[in-house]
């Protein structure tokens, strides 16, 4: 789709009205936003809660420092996977005792499709799509090779009908990294279902961008990031579902101490705990563990629903000024036109879309680009405010304008995350 | 072994003189020990670094704070796997890109176990020992049902002779978390290079405490924690090697982005990097990383085979004090009366072992409990002093004399790490 522009056009002090109605404004006071910085990239590392650098500084001071081992008991660090597990459940729609904290999105990943597998003997399918994230793909792919199971990367439009018998788990991710486009989760899920497979979902551009309802979905086993829209933290742990049915029989491969019934026992044979706990193999990074407590902290008292409102609004809103203020550039929209099929993210593909972002974030204006062409600006609705994001198409039309962007310091590929 | 008085008395004042004549003596500076505490139990968690808290509150304020998605590149986050494994690679006596930090012992060492297997083709045993840390035995009798092998567990004195033609990995843990026993490392890898088989050891807690010569050994595989001895923090992430032969060869199973060869790519295919990235899977926690590097700060400067030497010292101070002091009252010395042999820790059995633990913690001298009888006490060269051992026999002394630990308040088993 290419820009065009909007009859009606859109000031900023429209921008600055929106804010000073938004119901959820409140919200960015619970972050520290540097001074001259637009961020657009809490799909990719969400900002700092201003409750962070005082609780770390008790973890670190007071807990690890004063308590010393005690504090495993004393300061609940031993219970943090299940508890922050618990919280993260609620923004994703799981019931209680389905969600745990642990490890990297890629190991738990790992574990849940060779747990899939497993629960789905006489299968050997996985099933996903080439525009899945690219470690989703290769964390299955290495998960496929171990078990003599095969990936099978079938376009998305053609995937209810690539549901055969052969297939144990359909493996797929809620919100696209690149395009933001929103997968049918409940109408996959069924499909997968009644093809007899499980249904695997990466929520990680999902969790605190939306509601997401896993047990109405009927969603068998998912995964997802904590340091995105959850706020966590830069490698902030992963979290893992496992639906109540599936959690007695889950056998998961990364048998450590902790996922054991009584690890303190230190029995000679593994026993798997009873729910979210077996999940669990080594000791988790309590720093970054408990950094991620204080990001979903962020999402006290926040509806949901409104929290999405907000979301569209702010991409709708994103899409209307590039139609007024960047036709004729050479962008191309890239991410779905219809709010409802869009995450909380806007992508453009321009073929300068590299100097063009490194122009932009040299200005303050933090979105981030994806190879080969693709630049992506995340919304975070707890703080990205209207004006926010007036002032960011404002910046691009700027560099558009006075062909900055061609500035040989904008043409250096540095390693970007 | 019974205790038994040592002829030679040794007071509180010859204590002291060793402390003021301690060589690594300055190194206490380097941490933070709260005021009335004698720590013994820095085999479990390791004390706080005293530049912690400041690094912290920098990487938590500045880094994530102010640099947000940035810092990855600006800051090093993005290699600090890399160079954090290389200065713990120093610690173990690996070359130059053998080690890397990533995920946790149990992960690292689920990936290293399916990666020897598959470096051993038509052989199926795992053979290790009933007093291994029991998490690395689930962990390896999880990893050998996923790849039809066998787990084989025979007593330590037995192994070189277990050592046959169908014995591809030979897993041990170079120290004993209950009784501080040395395994001879180069002699039992060397008796698995015989047999045809890889020798993988866990250096839990032996990095930190003693000089480690993997090279020279001609160890294959390693992991170990960066908890303990390392004063890496609450649940910092671990370490693995690989020899620089293998690295090549190499197949871990969890394929995730960062052990790519070129994760920005977005290729669809996995292609793992050369050399120690490619046992990375997903983003590591950096807060924990980060403070991991801090812990590994502290032993900046500090000479090896000095370190070794206190250790030693303090451990044999603790068992002639114990002669002294504690003869009479039931205890068992469970850990190698010859110092060479000894780790560093000593161990103690005694019947009511658990509410002697919780009597002496009571009285702010830490070590901890091991079921089902097991008193352990560790040594840490870098911040225990001479005086603290003595000081901690003496709270021992004192509460067996007064039959304090029969107080109800130590009879209530909390679980405990």
């Amino acid at each position: 789709m290419t820009l065009s522009a909007d009859p009606a056009a859109i000031d900023r002090p429209a921008c600055v009205a929106f804010d000073a109605e938004d119901p959820l404004a409140w919200c960015r006071d619970r972050f520290t936003i540097p001074e001259g910085v637009i961020y657009l990239d809490g799909n990719s590392l969400g900002a700092l809660p201003a409750a962070a650098p005082a609780r770390l500084r008790q973890v670190v001071e007071q807990e690890w420092g004063m308590d010393l081992i005690r504090a495993w008991n004393r300061r609940g660090w031993l219970e943090s996977s299940i508890r922050v597990g618990a919280r993260i459940g609620r923004l994703v729609g799981a019931r209680e005792g389905e969600v745990v904290v642990c490890d990297s999105t890629s190991v738990n990943l790992f574990k849940l499709i060779i747990a899939g597998l497993r629960l789905r003997p006489g299968r050997h399918v996985i099933l996903s799509e080439p525009g899945n994230f690219p470690s989703d793909l290769y964390v299955a792919s290495g998960a496929a090779e171990l078990m003599g199971a095969e990936l099978r990367l079938v376009e998305a439009a053609r995937l209810p009908a690539a549901l055969d018998q052969e297939v144990a788990l359909l493996c797929l991710t809620h919100v696209d990294y690149r395009s933001g486009r929103i997968h049918d989760m409940a109408g996959l899920t069924q499909a997968a279902h009644a093809a007899g497979a499980l249904a695997l979902w990466d929520l990680s551009h999902t969790a605190g961008a939306m509601p997401c309802d896993l047990a109405g979905s009927q969603v068998d086993l998912a995964v997802g990031c904590g340091y995105k829209y959850l706020n966590g933290g830069p490698g902030a742990p992963a979290y893992a579902f496992v639906a109540q049915p599936l959690w007695s029989r889950l056998q998961q491969p990364v048998t450590g101490w902790l996922g054991h019934a009584r690890p303190f026992d230190f029995d000679l044979d593994y026993q798997p705990a009873d729910g979210p706990r077996r999940l669990i193999s080594g000791t988790p990074p309590v720093l970054s563990m408990l950094a991620l407590e204080v990001g979903v902290d962020t999402f006290e008292g926040v509806d949901l629903a409104q929290l999405r409102r907000k979301s569209k609004a702010l991409t709708e809103l994103f899409l209307r000024l590039a139609g007024q203020r960047l036709a004729g550039h050479g962008f191309q929209v890239a991410c779905p036109a219809d709010a409802e099929q869009r995450g909380s993210q806007v992508s453009f593909a321009h073929p300068n879309g590299y100097s063009i972002m490194q122009a932009l974030i040299s200005r303050g204006v933090i979105g981030d680009f994806r190879a080969p062409d693709l630049l992506r600006f995340g919304v975070a609705p707890l703080y990205t405010r209207y004006v926010d994001v007036y002032d960011a198409v404002s910046a691009l039309a700027d560099i558009m304008a006075s062909g900055e962007w061609r500035d040989p310091r904008f043409q250096v590929r540095a390693t970007v995350t």
